[in-house]
């Protein structure tokens, strides 16, 4: 059986179990995980539906070819530009209008206010119930693949460690540039977000992916980047200083950000809870007078999507099980100076975890 | 007045004349037209909350910052990751649970079924009832981002065409590379969408974009791309034949594709219906006997959306207006053998068109 279809028979299992009469998927990650359907989101309807005991696709005339090629769904349902969809779509549903209806997390509300007319009266919530516990556990196939663009990401950062001098006088964008390039260089196939390359100020905004700024001799640089390889994606941090020594605060601020990392990588295994690893970073910055410095979570799952569950903040209770692959990247930002975050990926072994991201975690070159 | 600042009004008067009580947008285009906000949607609630007298950001505290830098909207109302953002949006909005309440087009379930809770009451409708209206007549220096993001289009394809030969033998994929190179090179931002490079029998595939089928002599390669200049996207296509002659079959079809172009273009001005467009496309067509082989809209409007409203379909009666801009893109679809199709986008004037992408529309090079 072919791991699509035996992942959708989960699903319906799921369903099952939790009383769910339908489930609408648009193009994202769990209609990938069930179909194998590989498409974007676009302004037309374009629904995955199953019910306990079936599934069928609901798109476009002008996606049929496509979608029969890429998924093992055989029924696939299609509405042409001169028909209304909500109306096709209430025929083939044939009167039903209630009862527990999910949706994909990235349903476009002019999907989603459609399907609510045609189920007037149904209870609406997320797919996540039915798909968050199947993927949360990766499987080995799902892990290699993560580790397959993680070492592309590590190979990136230590060119960048090899380049050293180089890149002192660059633009934070040409350094950005260069990061993309290498990624794909080294057989990455398309960054899994856009590159953060903030030195000096900006740096503090951790938001902040680059701009025109000048990377100056001794100046951090925080370095956030990964990329896609066979759908699943890396993602990084190392906080580097080229060409120079930063200063003695930089230093001391870096060091009790990498012993934060290391405290909560260390607390991670199965049966731990998602917020006592968010706890052990947090405890080492608030010991070290940084607390309100550190102004985000500590990690988020990785897998289909870059940032998925389990989420590691402060009020998951959720328990860590083996196979579960997260980012643990706590970070120390101060406004108008520099900030620094490092991180890893790691995924959940029996009796702790192992990191995906080998590379030095220090600033130095 | 700066322009955004100005567009907001504009917005609230027409919420007024709408009875909306309401308007939440998430990071998209009507965001950007209104507050100048260039970020994107991502897992964090992130609003732009629009009453009929005042306008505020609900945001995570991660991008305060960014968002002053950003916009001229000063009341940015901010929720922590230890926060619940429907918790604390509710306590913003002090009880309003009822009225009616618009949300952006794309606004993803996972928000819109939260601000259901909260306005457990109201009407949910899109947000397109206001900003529609007013995004549809392009400003001058709007169409000027549009014309120079399709000149860069152009260029390309005036490269191809003298490339010619050269051209044979590489994959769709290799072309579609230097396609994009090629729009970065003349000072494209980015693909506006996956460029199309469809040769042979994947031409039939209105949504193909490319593979690595190798590209023959005398095989026709449907070419749809565009780039992104200052927000404004372009998007053409014309179906080119490298190196060598076609066959008289697909001749014949590029020469009706190419007349049903014409007849559309020569079509619009304003006052005319949308669907009128459509009908002139589609009579040369179907005259030609391959009406069941166009199986798509004529077109489609762009402007901070690639596609976006006016939609030039078989149903639309809207009449078109002087600053409308969009595509009229006919095609005929042979499954298993060759598709053509020839876009341009127009822009409406007093008392016609311009056509804003200029390059021969024939299939030879």
């Amino acid at each position: 059986m072919n791991k699509f279809k035996d992942r959708m028979s989960k699903a319906q299992d799921k369903m099952q179990e939790n009383d769910v009469d339908y489930v609408f998927l648009t193009p994202d990650s769990n209609m990938y995980y069930v179909s194998g359907y590989e498409g974007e989101i676009h302004e037309r309807h374009f629904f995955l539906v199953i019910s306990q005991s079936q599934s069928f696709f609901f798109v476009p005339d002008l996606y049929e070819e496509q979608v029969r090629d890429d998924t093992w769904i055989k029924d696939v349902r299609t509405w042409s530009d001169s028909e209304n969809p909500r109306k096709e779509l209430g025929e083939i549903l044939n009167g039903s209008n209630s009862g527990k209806v999910l949706v994909s997390e990235q349903m476009q509300a002019r999907f989603l206010l459609d399907l609510k007319k045609i189920f007037s009266e149904a209870d609406f919530e997320l797919a996540g119930e039915v798909f968050e516990q199947l993927r949360l556990r990766k499987s080995s196939e799902e892990v290699e693949r993560i580790k397959e663009s993680s070492k592309i990401a590590d190979e990136v950062i230590k060119d960048l460690r090899e380049m050293n001098e180089e890149i002192v006088g660059k633009t934070e964008e040409e350094l950005a540039d260069l990061i993309k390039e290498k990624m794909s260089e080294k057989g990455g196939e398309e960054p899994s977000f856009t590159p953060t390359a903030s030195s000096g100020p900006n740096g503090a905004k951790p938001h902040y992916s680059y701009g025109e700024e000048i990377i100056e001799k001794g100046e951090q640089v925080v370095l956030d980047f990964g990329c896609y390889k066979d759908h699943y994606p890396s993602d990084q941090t190392r906080t580097l200083v080229f060409g120079g020594e930063p200063s003695e605060k930089f230093k001391e601020v870096h060091e009790t950000v990498r012993k934060a990392q290391q405290k909560a990588v260390e607390k991670v295994k199965p049966g731990v809870k998602a917020k006592e690893v968010d706890r052990a970073a947090r405890k080492v910055i608030e010991d070290a007078g940084y607390g309100d410095k550190f102004i985000h979570r500590t990690g988020h799952g990785v897998g289909l999507e870059l940032h998925e569950p389990p989420f590691i903040n402060q009020e998951n209770n959720r328990e860590l099980e083996e196979d579960m692959v997260f980012s643990v990247e706590p970070g120390i930002y101060i406004e108008g100076e520099f900030g620094v975050r490092i991180e890893d990926l790691v995924v959940v072994t029996e009796d702790g975890c192992d990191r995906l991201n080998k590379t030095d975690r220090s600033w130095k070159c």
